[in-house]
């Protein structure tokens, strides 16, 4: 795979050539966003007309800009103009004011007009990840009237293998499968094949949740209606995958207390890559200083036994590590729709238990290190801590999300540095309680 | 959303009836899910046959368990012979024996062929999760008679948008769309329009690859071929963006130290969630206590100077956090694909740099607390030492994922909390060698 790279570099435009064109859209498209922007570049203009389209349409928005700015006017506009209008509403929502006007000046008035109209819909909704225009069927017709309908509009739609069906008003009836079409005889009446319980989302509703939607209920495209529950478009799968991906990759992102960035990670600058994670890490180390103040509190403690001050650093981690655990758990059955926020007693109780569990197993091993490294009173100080950490860290963990998504805030802030820094301060608190009243302080 | 529970609470037939007539399947399946064992079969029992089977296909195994023993013979018989060959396989890769053989030996002999068949590729392996017998189309044939046989063999198949091409040795060519057939004139040859580019996978390669190409390449089925190019199947999209939302709830489960577990969270029980985190805390513990050891080592240090015991929470946390989003960032960009085993230096160089960054902004709120709270010396020193500590945890953070895969080793593995405990120990020791440095011990 180095081999792109290699030829690359030594300008190589033959081996390039055969290169491009043993390898699939996807993979060219993986190697543009990996390359410099010069080379980039290079590498795209090497790509036959009709082929250039479809690796584009696979580079995130911030590697197209690259592409598209290094590209002469006449084939910056044929490229743009023929793109899909949600792939070109994809890169213009998150281009600069000046770029997305050149953009739009290239377009034809018809495309410009499609493109307005999805940009009209607010960021992060389906409309904006929608195929407009999709091929409608009336539900008065016949099958063979409906694949008619196809033949004629099917080459312009993204796809025809769900076509919404509407009524006189243009309003959503139900759906048929294209399947259901082929397979039935020319002369049934689309009404007895109609899906009218399919399922259809709002324009201006999440477009993650309609993406989960489609995986949840193994559609291969989203009927999308306005709010008079008129017909706009359709969310195929494809654009579900990718949504899914992109908010699975936020939320692993958020997990570790970073800002999702977007790009390719390899192409994303090293400023980019610090800004998306020092607003959490100052945050968390501004949290961080209630441990010393706590630790302040106890000096006198510490002082007279500085042996407690040797398992700080396994007790709050082993503390942190549970408290990971139980939130990560909590935030991806949030994600994935298996658990709700009425949850919170139940999910609480559960892993209080878990957590229990968990602390007196952890705490075995703490009385064993204890005792073996220093004496008994410190190494049952430890393991009672442990108990009681774990049981602790487990209950916060799991609910913080929960509590944050019923406050609105997404619950994948909740991420596993933010419960172990909280879970540091708690749990150094319940160390040196039990430590005086073991040791009798 | 409570109303089902209350129903069920209430052994309210004619309120659960109206409630499932209202309700789709997925919405279903997730009630079962999170009903008792008991609840979950009376709720089964209630929905009408035809819609029966839908709603146990979206069960996960653990529940179609559940549900199936719940049964009577002849409803337990009818339901898995109903069911499609890869969701039979899936059932019963993950059940006991006893119950695999009570499922097979229901099955009619036709079914009893094709589900052994498909539980003969290794677990995780595209073959299981394949849909057999697909409508193949032959090369030299028309878009007439391509039409033709998925009208005589669509309504078996699970699908025909994506029909395999295959010559006359029944080998891979290509692919046609159900959507080009549809358009083109019923006398062109299938040769026309095949595209002899498109993907196959080996039914022995590894399915979450295969379900991520399928995302890359935007497909909506990919041909499935045996080791002679034959083709045997074909992994459907609602299988593939199962097969990647199961990988990434592992992968992120991975992260926060956890081994995976099957079915719904709500459903699972409190000693299978416990079993699923303790074996990575007894292994993190241990390796903890590498954290006692170094502090030991520089005991009669910190008894000297206990401010220096004052900071370790925070400096270690800090550590630790810029460890876990490096990681994390890394596991990520390798599971999508954009960063691959060969990438080391670069990845560690760009890190180090930001990890840089970060310590810099970091070690000047380090130094602001630690003089607020402290003397100057003990903030100098943990001001240097988070600036170093940031650089080397960021470092290590990312390139750990990458020699993991290297040596064979799922990346998923180098969790948060991996790379937490080994920052710590290798932290305290930066820390307490430029505390010697600066306070001249």
């Amino acid at each position: 795979m180095a081999e792109v790279e290699d030829l690359l570099d030594d300008n190589d435009v033959v081996g390039l050539l055969r290169w491009l064109d043993e390898h699939r859209p996807h993979e060219i498209a993986d190697e543009i966003a990996r390359a410099s922007p010069v080379q980039a570049v290079l590498l795209f203009r090497l790509l036959p007309k009709d082929e250039a389209l479809t690796v584009f349409e696979e580079l995130d928005p911030p590697d197209q800009q690259h592409v598209l700015s290094g590209l002469r006017d006449q084939s910056f506009r044929e490229l743009v103009e023929a793109m899909h209008p949600d792939d070109r509403v994809r890169l213009l929502g998150e281009a600069p004011a000046k770029f997305a006007q050149r953009v739009l000046a290239g377009l034809s008035h018809r495309e410009r007009v499609t493109t307005a109209a999805l940009l009209g819909y607010p960021e992060g909704s389906v409309g904006r990840s929608m195929s407009p225009e999709p091929v409608a069927v009336r539900y008065g017709r016949t099958a063979g009237h409906a694949l008619e309908a196809v033949r004629e509009k099917g080459l312009e739609a993204e796809t025809v293998y769900t076509l919404p069906v509407v009524d006189d008003q243009r309003c959503f009836v139900g759906t048929v499968s294209l399947r259901d079409l082929v397979l039935s005889a020319p002369d049934r009446p689309v009404a007895e094949f109609v899906d009218d319980g399919a399922p259809r989302v709002r324009a201006t509703d999440d477009a993650e949740a309609a993406a989960r939607l489609m995986s949840d209920a193994n559609l291969v495209d989203l009927t999308v209606v306005d709010s008079e529950d008129r017909v706009v478009g359709l969310l195929t799968i494809d654009d579900a995958v990718d949504l899914i991906e992109e908010a699975d990759t936020e939320d692993i992102a958020r997990q570790a207390a970073a800002t999702p960035w977007s790009g390719h990670y390899m192409s994303v600058s090293v400023v980019a890559l610090a800004r998306s994670r020092i607003i959490w890490l100052l945050l968390l180390i501004v949290a961080a200083t209630l441990t010393v103040n706590v630790l302040q509190f106890f000096e006198a403690t510490l002082a007279q036994v500085t042996a407690l001050a040797l398992f700080i650093p396994l007790l709050v981690g082993t503390g942190g590590n549970v408290g990971a655990q139980a939130a990560t758990a909590a935030v991806r059955a949030l994600a994935v729709g298996e658990v709700r926020v009425g949850d919170v007693p139940r999910v609480a109780w559960r892993e209080c238990r878990v957590g229990l569990v968990l602390g007196v197993a952890l705490g075995a091993v703490g009385l064993v290190v204890g005792g073996l490294l220093v004496d008994l009173p410190v190494a049952v100080t430890v393991a009672a801590s442990l108990v009681l950490v774990c049981a602790w860290a487990a209950m916060i963990g799991s609910t913080m999300p929960l509590l944050a998504k019923r406050v609105g805030v997404d619950p994948a802030v909740i991420s596993a540095p933010l419960v172990t820094t909280l879970v540091d301060a708690t749990g150094l608190i319940i160390y040196f309680l039990i430590a005086r009243l073991v040791l009798g302080l």
